[in-house]
């Protein structure tokens, strides 16, 4: 027979071998057995147990050897010391893939991490692949290949549902289990990373986006390990038609540090992560049981590809309600359709009388297909890009009635969702049935609907020529401002004119009033070791102030090597602009742009994306910095070139088609603004290794 | 017998009519009757219908004027022509206090608001009290007086609780009802206040002050009518020991739009709401959700007064749920408390193993006792400020197990409270019976826990001389720039010099460089015509620039009366602040400060308090800009004298306390802030009644 494909491995294994299976039904290590004869599994099930030659009524081997017939896929409880033997035997025996529950691997400090890194590196000399270790197991709800030790699965019927979920939490699962098992949503594999060494969640998605029963894949996200597996992954679940949606953590600097605590995960900017997001079409959600409630609103959607700011007709019987949602729609940038008069008489022939509000009550309109009625004609209505409905006390009172009028409706390209206003899980229920999206809280239904405006389809790097790295520079180490200069330059970014001095003389022929830096590339920041003059006047300002400015930087960097004293005219510019570029630890390279000066930089006014960028989307990112309002005719100030800055972002940008990628971090400083044009004053350039 | 104060008019009636009772029980008229039976209230039921001598077994009257007995409440069902009416009755029958559920009134538009206008009137010249109209009715839980034809009292058994509701939305009391019912969480009193035309929130919260059921009071709301009410309510409850909670719409400016639209209320600035909450010691919380759920951890509790950012200890089973507890907590600026070695050590003595982290793993630690000891260790260290407990899988298939040792814990000063990550109601329950409190999401828990922390003692407003209205100064009208410069003198207020040059030779005798200004009372924006010169070097350019500003002004507003040019020498500070007054109109007086500039106006980086303020509470207004942190060493930049500013937030904030309030609005934008002490340079004030 042929060796199982990881997908086959994974989900629909022909047997599963349980490596430290208990025979006492009160351990954990006895649940993945009787959870996978509770739910279904039809294929075989082997114990591995030196003691036993029987558990829980299924004949048990001493050891994988002993064991008959083909194992796809061993799930492994024995403590972490003999984990490395228990790979070396499903070697031996043709097992393609062990998920390892064992812990006392990376989670417990740096020795964990050197076992868990021998531990893959002997998996992968056998060919074995691992999920985990530390993995509480996997599930598939439509097979009932619950190979877990997750408590959840105690639950006697599980709901099954289009949705899939890969979380690097095992607990998570049996949390969005539960949830949506108590309003009939259910799920159709769900996995647990643990440590992810070996499989990662990337690979996981690529399986689920060719896997018929998935709709919608969700992530709970602690980390990013794998970015471009990942992001390749999103593109092919995508291109099958799925969503691709995540919860992850790292919003705070403390879920950051937690993270990186947690399984010595690396941690990354929050901004990357979204930028990285939105590049590959993951449709990101603040809060955790919008996990759970966005899949109806997405499964079988594509992205809304709105161009303008996203209007939600709302329709409600309960004022306060609709109000706690549109207040918090509005917070998110969404606002709500007001009836124009042609609406209203529209629906006046139809019987129904509604008033031109924001809110559309209905409380007058109450047969059902009145109701229906408006939810129609307000969805069909081209300024409407999506209908809420918000129930009030009959969703508890009297479910079948609530809920017909908007069940009832067709689905349409436009999404249709409901909050209901009181504690009613009947009525999410009979939702959850009719595929509505339906919402608990006014800030989940806000959250989710922000979520689903905000999906677009994965977005390709631009096309572009390799830019060329210029003969002069080194390619390793450290650059000195010359010769970041010289690389912007070489990018294709206007930089002004410069000249470097030498001692003794420090001799220039650029006209005054001139800016003097200490140039090394040993000093990053100039400034803090007091190596920058502005605005000198004359050749005696001049000799003055680079002498002082040399015996500071002396003393306070006595160890730096001064190449000499880089000399610029003064520029001034309509504003300060800051470009950077930066390889993300998660999520590779970005490219940032935001306003400069120190009032900004207090204010973190910045805009970041995925590198490399196409000028639209440089454009993009521009109009996303508040403070580049005062270069677009705010209150008739002069314009600056902001389609200059743009091909600026886009040229820094490019640092990421380098090969190689050989740039940890580049950034301009100011970068100056005119009215025609830009131009860079102050360049740092950080190759990788070099700090 | 002696005539029904209001509160027991409202809360305990000897006897309520029903007009307009419907003996038709499937009609919402016959509600009332129905719950009051229902939930077991024994005064008397006098339902008024002029076709019925007996409805639900009750008798029956054609009017009130035919029922026997003293009627302490009425609630009035009938069309809204037919109100008045039963309102002369009422005042014949000597009822005190009548619930008015008819609609037809201000929520329809201008001709219901005069007829609701009227009404109130002849209702006050009649000595009765009115709820509503528009209102949904009140209901004690204790007593069974559910005097209301709202949907959710048709529920068999209400929960009763120590928290009590006044709500702008009638159907939200279901809502609240019925999320608090299914876990077990109940009500004392709940009132609809409909379109609060004449008894306010205010006045309902001083009732539930007074009353000893009573322990958290809980308000939704749309707008705030009564401010000056609810500030005294809101200390005498605080007074009490008694926490006020509110959720109020209006964080978007659409929530804000949609206020206006409802019932015509006054729309005021989301800012200032939080300055009047914060001023008297009322929590907001930003969920729906949390209005219910935050009672345990309030109820019985006094503000924490923290000097420090807020530690909490998180103890946790599943690593995810706590971390995204955590993560939340963290974007709301709460951080966890790490273990130090002495809490470690002193643990591990109790045989207790935990880690030195940002969350407690006990998964070892898994007997109750070790659990508690550990929550109780972490309660008693001094730097933790509130301890929080996250359940994992067993929260769901062992509620007893699961709550056993966090309900075991002592209650002390600190809270204590759970996460629960499964749906878990049964646990939820326990929780809620022993009176922990317990979230259903992280996101609900993290808002919880940070209006906790947020939560203060009412402040009193700073005892200083009442300012004089300087004799020179019109008392209403609009002032010019000159007299808006004085008026800021006269409240103490540092200036610049200045002169007022007037036609033919606009003549003064300041030094050059000067800035020139237009003098008109009729101009408030004087550089939106034109009307400002700034950086005059020398009289030469002194003409020519008044000349050309003078045309300029005349010609963009020709309507303007001209008084002058205000003369002033150029000032430079190290920054620009602004300090602004404004007589809100749902709060009334707050003052303002913010980093000035258009930078800083783009960013909206400002602080907002009720006006007076005291020093202290401008220095930490002047803390929550961020752009001052300029001024406070950023960078080793020169520091600004933030002292003389917050001294002259003092002054403007004064106005609030000149007799009469006379001023609508009052801006100092710049007020120069200087290396030592502060300028203002240009001033704007408008007199109320004069726009």
């Amino acid at each position: 027979m042929a060796r199982a494909t990881l997908a086959q491995a994974l989900f629909a294994p022909r047997a599963v071998a349980l490596v430290g299976a208990s025979g006492d039904a009160g351990k954990n290590t006895a649940r993945p057995q009787r959870f996978m004869r509770k739910h279904g599994y039809t294929g075989r099930i082997v114990p591995i147990n030196p003691g036993r030659s029987e558990i829980l009524g299924e004949a048990a081997y001493p050891a994988l050897a002993d064991a008959p017939g083909e194992i796809d896929h061993a799930f492994i409880m024995v403590p972490a010391a003999q984990v490395a033997t228990v790979l070396t035997h499903c070697a031996a025996r043709g097992v393609p893939l062990a998920t390892i529950y064992s812990d006392g691997f990376a989670e417990t400090g740096p020795e964990g991490a050197e076992r868990e890194r021998k531990l893959v590196e002997h998996a992968k000399k056998l060919g074995v692949r691992v999920i985990g270790p530390n993995s509480i197991g996997l599930a598939n709800v439509t097979n009932g290949a619950t190979i877990t030790v997750n408590a959840v699965f105690e639950m006697d019927a599980l709901p099954r549902g289009g949705a899939s979920v890969v979380s690097q939490s095992g607990t998570m699962i049996g949390t969005l289990i539960s949830r949506g098992a108590a309003r009939g949503m259910g799920f159709s594999k769900l996995v647990s990373m643990g440590n992810e060494s070996d499989v990662s969640v990337g690979e996981i998605v690529e399986v689920l986006a060719d896997d018929p029963d998935t709709q919608v894949i969700l992530l709970f996200l602690e980390t990013i390990r794998d970015a471009e597996r990942l992001a390749q992954a999103a593109r092919r679940a995508h291109a099958a038609g799925k969503a691709v949606v995540a919860y992850k953590l790292g919003r705070s600097a403390l879920g950051e540090a937690l993270a990186k605590s947690h399984t010595g995960a690396l941690a990354g900017s929050d901004a990357a992560v979204d930028a990285y997001f939105r590049r590959n079409g993951i449709v990101r959600v603040d809060m955790l049981e919008t996990l759970v409630e966005i899949v109806p609103l997405l499964s079988g959607r594509k992205p809304p590809r709105l161009k303008h700011q996203p209007r939600v007709a709302v329709v409600t019987t309960t004022g306060g309600g609709a109000a706690s949602v549109v207040d918090r729609l509005g917070t998110l940038g969404i606002s709500t359709l007001t009836p124009d008069a042609a609406l209203i008489a529209s629906l006046k022939d139809q019987g129904v009388a509604i008033r031109s509000a924001p809110i559309i009550d209905l409380t007058l309109a109450s047969t059902a297909d009145k109701y229906r009625a408006v939810l129609e004609a307000l969805l069909a209505h081209p300024d409407c890009d999506a209908a809420l409905a918000v129930v009030g006390s009959s969703a508890q009172f009297h479910p079948e009635l609530a809920v017909k009028p908007i069940v009832g409706v067709a689905r349409g390209a436009k999404p249709l969702a409901a909050f209901l206003a009181p504690n009613a899980e009947a009525s999410l229920r009979l939702m959850a049935d009719a595929g509505v999206p339906a919402f608990r809280t006014p800030e989940g239904c806000a959250d989710a609907l922000s979520a689903y405006f905000a999906w677009h389809a994965p977005t390709d790097a631009p096309k572009a020529p390799v830019p060329e790295w210029p003969a002069a520079l080194p390619r390793t180490g450290a650059l000195d401002e010359a010769q970041a200069l010289a690389l912007f330059d070489a990018l294709g970014v206007p930089t002004v004119s410069r000249e470097t001095a030498r001692a003794p003389q420090f001799a220039h022929t650029l006209p005054y009033p001139v800016a003097a830096k200490v140039l090394s590339r040993d000093i990053l920041h100039k400034t803090e070791v007091g190596g920058v003059a502005l605005g000198i006047a004359d050749r005696e300002a001049y000799e003055a102030r680079i002498a002082s400015l040399l015996d500071t930087v002396r003393s306070r960097a006595p160890a730096a090597r001064i190449d000499g004293v880089l000399v610029q005219p003064m520029v001034k510019g309509l504003a300060e602009a800051i470009v950077g570029y930066r390889h993300d630890s998660l999520v590779g390279p970005v490219v940032l742009v935001g306003m400069g000066g120190q009032l900004a930089e207090i204010y973190r006014d910045t805009a970041l994306e995925c590198a490399p960028v196409s000028e639209e989307q440089a454009l993009a990112m521009i109009a996303r910095v508040k403070g580049f309002a005062l270069l677009s005719g705010y209150r008739n100030l002069p314009r600056g070139d902001l389609r200059a800055l743009a091909r600026a972002v886009v040229a820094v940008s490019r640092l990421a088609s380098l090969p190689g990628r050989p740039v940890a971090e580049a950034e301009i400083n100011p970068l100056m603004v005119l009215a025609d044009g830009v131009a860079a004053v102050d360049g740092l350039v950080v190759m990788k290794g070099s700090a």
